[in-house]
């Protein structure tokens, strides 16, 4: 049978579910990547669920987002991590050692498996053949437990590449071209599949810039075929056992095609502020920049910053113009010096920077209100810089170094005409200089089992999560109209972040953006619980898990809404919060913040199914309730959530 | 006449008063030097002076301590002291150019030459035979303007050494030792100046390390030779041209004496939490780190980085260690890069960060509360890591590299022997990769005075600062106890230092550590002023002049207290602000948060004599005060402050 690679990954892994568009499926996960930002809650999950040791083949914990250290919080999680990674047999990746995506795909891709990381960038290794989808913390911890991931099976949208690259055009630029023609929804409920003759140009690293960047796409995940060009990158990384060829059958259909002729492309950019606005770099030409920084998962490998090193070899940046390098990964780095290409960097003005994602999820090196900003970067999305009114624009590193050399936005094709650039004038070492040393393996179970999880005084551990009652009869301590957003129920922000490895201190800024009121009133009515009330697409946003385990935490049993976005309504079901939406919308109007409601027989009720009904106790009134539950889901949420049942099985 | 290097740089300079020990004399300032913390605030007062151009023979702006960028603060300030150096005549060295202090002495010292810098580690100039004295804001602007540096006459303490250093023993060891020895205290009112045949043992940058810590004990500054080692380092920054002899003469005598036997030193360490609490290595030899840091001005040049990177190499920090290292300029990093040094950090599992102070000054790399971190920096003060509970040792370049391989403290002597390690194993090039294209020079005259200078949102000018009035009525409108500090006058802080370059918005923090309320009553009484009652040490602490320059803006006239702390006594008349002592302590008690108080005559009293008296006119009653001011803060004080004065000149 000829199939896509798609197709073939997700057979080899397939648990349950029949795999047509739209089907539940159920695939077996091999590998987990979680990162410091998520990770923390993630070793909290798995305290919880009492795990002795991680089930998947590989799972690594990486610390590469709070790399700045301005207080003892920082230094604390990265010691939580460390040991909470010995304990449950996770290898800890150690600050300073790289970023997640290619240090992962450096050390441990392996074409054909499949992986979830609590990270939406993880997509990226499907520059290897693998399947990877990021999702919550959650389900990535649930994966560490040997759990499957379940999804609803997506299209494959085939991409099918022809021709080669022109000199000063890369990578960067066939995924902004994708990003040109469809924009950020285009990938919705897709596999982007790249398959063709244009493949045999894109080295491995060149294809994680494709891969990456296909969560901006929206896509659910990009693969590309385990092919010689992976072969090699593996070679060059000591790893040529770990090769698996992972190819396309010659009649494979996809659900959806596209076709990109590579040699047609020019230099894009996007614009501010959001990776779908791209135009063409000469149509920008001229435009003021005061910053300029290369680094981050989206423009990863050697090649990214050799270029960039070759264009500025013996020049300098531009006098009003802060260029700022981001080493991707610690083996990078060193071969970044070892060719010279640092020492090229720094003489021409680059401020070179710790290997992590740094600027890129806005950890320093936020730029001036209005002033541009070019960054080989995956996002610019408003702010995301750390400057509120920012002015960021995403390009490739040979557009990056143009314009920290001239100081204004700058056609690299015109710039290498105008120095007589050669564009094949610097080498790539055959061989990566690697160095495993700081990945810390786990110890063996025997030891494990013994080691001390260290948690400073800013990290909690996950509260407990009793069993729903089979009857509630508590008040409603909040009444919220349509789309409130999971940033309104859990903000992140500067004040609350810092806390996210604390549930009891995130709890109190829980829905304090609507009624600064609310955590108190909660700890007042702790021995009944609480009931929410919303309106249309309650929950919608950010997926941050915090948004249901923090008001969880204060005592929310049900929320009542006209309907729920889709991530907030699966992790209210994760952690034991009944969902129930109105039979009647106008019920939502009879109910008044203080009313009590009763729910009575939930325990029968729930699986008996869809249909509840609430008693408002305060005015003698009935309202119908509906819930969309799975039978899975009535499990978790009646034993309090999908921790406490994990625990018990 | 035979004289002391001290003695004949002062000399040298001296515009007015007599050399000796407690007298007022007053020095011609040939260079200066600014860094991007204080540098704003002496930006603005250049502003408000309306100077047309710097009149030093060479004054530089640095950016080396706000290099984070969390938000779009720093980047504005950056903006800010780039063009305001353009248009002021100054020199500007932009972010990752490294830390003022060695960048200074590559490219700019000068021996025999004199120096203020707004940092108190200014003084490792002294390195190169120059008097470099660290000051506050406003005397570095003044000194910007052509005006000489008042000061009392130090004493001159000769230290002879003797002998030469023993392997692993280097430079920082010496310094320690004259802590140990002396304490923090023991430089008050003097200036250390370093004789004797073991100088010859020690390089240039060797003695920076020396002449930077002579702040930490409390010295006014260091002074060394400018001998034959001196030569060899400017010949090696291809400066040899400014190379000057400037030696004691043969019978120099000093003050105070003492002596070192350098081959009797060992390694020593600074304990937590005072650079006064030093010990032998030896004895805390096996206790627990966390974190190793290599850096910052203290031990800045590229043996003291090339010695730890011979120490590493091709071995692999402790797993448990956090080994980062911050190059301290560009061309120290670019050098350490050539050599294969940065290769061998990398390798070993460093974290390198841009070239600046970084943690030195708490910008990151902040420890976990409670866990030991080993640093080559100046200062362990407590919570200036940024972790409030911090536990910061001050170390030498060899006994950090030893604890980042075994994660215990290590006699560095000890582990030598053990992985027998050769001390001459490494070489350093002769000449250094000199660089000097991110040190923007200013433009000319005519050119200048049309820069416009760039003020983000965030920056503010210094407020208008109007003459004394001849009578003053007004109400208390704050009484203090003693010992009032300029902490609590004008906080420091997470929360206020982002406005450091915005008076009004700083103001709104004046005194908010006693009483929230003070900044509004104040706004309210805006049209008549008001005064401040404290008690005895009013104003101790540091010695910003954000604490007179904030509660000025704020409508502050006059204090009124039973004593003055010295820097603060002197920042206030600077700022026009009268500082009067009560000749009865007990009358103190009379006074009542708001009462109303007049004084009259003040353009005669002032000058006539030291005493004055204060009508309560709520109670009905005089006070007797005295003022210590000299003519020359009179002028100042009548004047509105020592701006207006100088605009006026």
């Amino acid at each position: 049978m000829t199939r896509t690679v798609t197709e073939r990954l997700i057979a080899d892994h397939l648990v349950s579910g029949e795999p047509a568009p739209g089907n539940e499926i159920a695939l077996r996960i091999d590998q987990t990547l979680t990162q410091d930002a998520t990770g923390t809650l993630v070793m909290q999950e798995l305290e919880s669920m009492d795990l002795d040791r991680a089930r998947t083949e590989i799972s690594v914990q990486y610390v590469d987002h709070n790399l700045l250290q301005s207080d003892e919080k920082n230094a604390e999680d990265h010691e939580f991590l460390r040991t909470a990674s010995r304990r449950y047999g996770l290898w800890f990746s150690k600050p300073g050692n790289g970023v997640s995506h290619p240090t992962h795909m450096q050390r441990f891709g392996v074409p054909g498996k499949t992986m979830v990381g609590s990270d939406s960038h993880t997509c990226a290794a499907g520059s290897l053949g693998m399947l990877a989808i990021g999702v919550g913390g959650l389900e990535a911890a649930m994966a560490i437990a040997g759990h499957p991931l379940y999804l609803r099976m997506p299209e494959v949208w085939g991409v099918r590449l022809t021709g080669e690259l022109p000199p000063w055009v890369s990578a960067k630029d066939v995924v902004l071209e994708m990003l040109r023609r469809h924009g950020v929804k285009g990938g919705l409920n897709r596999v982007i599949e790249y398959h063709g003759p244009g493949l045999d140009s894109l080295s491995a690293m060149d294809r994680h810039v494709v891969a990456n960047m296909g969560a901006e796409l929206g896509a659910t995940t990009t693969v590309f075929p385990a092919d010689e060009a992976v072969r090699r990158f593996l070679r060059a990384e000591d790893r040529e056992d770990d090769f698996v060829e992972v190819l396309p059958g010659p009649d494979a259909s996809y659900d959806v095609t596209d076709e990109i002729d590579l040699s047609t492309l020019e230099p894009l950019i996007a614009k501010p502020s959001s990776p779908g606005n791209v135009v063409p770099v000469r149509e920008v030409a001229g435009t003021d920049v005061a910053q300029v920084v290369i680094g981050s998962s989206a423009n990863p490998g050697l090649r990214d910053y050799a270029v960039a090193a070759h264009m500025v070899r013996g020049r300098q940046t531009d006098g009003s113009v802060s260029f700022d390098v981001n080493p991707s990964s610690r083996e990078i780095f060193a071969d970044l010096t070892k060719t010279g290409a640092t020492f090229d960097l720094i003489s021409a003005g680059a401020r070179i920077h710790q290997a992590g994602c740094m600027g890129c999820i806005g950890m320093g090196q936020a730029p001036a209100v209005g002033q541009n900003s070019l960054r080989t970067f995956p996002r610019n999305f408003p702010g995301r810089s750390g400057t509120r009114e920012d002015s960021v624009w995403l390009c490739s590193p040979e557009t990056a170094a143009a314009a920290a050399l001239t100081g204004v936005i700058t056609d690299p094709r015109e710039l290498a005409d105008r120095l007589g650039l050669d564009p094949d004038g610097f080498t790539l070492p055959e061989r990566a200089s690697v160095n495993t040393d700081m990945l810390v393996p786990p110890p063996e179970p025997e030891q494990a089992r013994q080691e001390e999880v260290v948690k400073g005084p800013n990290i909690s551990s996950l509260p407990d999560f009793p069993p729903l009652p089979d009857r509630l009869e508590a008040p409603v301590l909040l009444k919220v109209p349509d789309d409130v957003s999971t940033d309104e129920i859990s903000p992140a922000g500067a004040r609350a972040l810092p806390y996210r490895s604390n549930i009891p201190m995130l709890a109190e800024f829980t829905f304090t953006q609507i009624d600064e009121a609310y955590p108190e009133r909660a700890r007042k009515v702790a021995d009944t619980g609480h009931f929410v009330v919303g309106g249309d697409n309650y929950g919608q946003g950010s997926s941050r898990e915090h948004a249901a385990i923090a008001p969880r935490h204060l005592g929310l049993k049900a929320v009542l809404a006209k309907s729920f976005a889709r991530i907030h309504w699966q992790n209210l079901a994760n952690f034991g919060i009944l969902a129930l939406e109105f039979a009647d919308p106008g019920d939502y109007d009879r109910i008044e913040q203080g009313d009590t409601l009763r729910l009575t027989g939930l325990r029968e009720g729930l699986p008996g199914g869809p249909d509840l009904v609430v008693r408002n106790v305060s005015k003698d009134e009935d309202y119908r309730m509906r819930h969309r539950l799975s039978e899975r889901q009535i499990e978790a949420v009646l034993a309090g959530g999908r921790i406490p049942l994990l625990a018990r099985s």
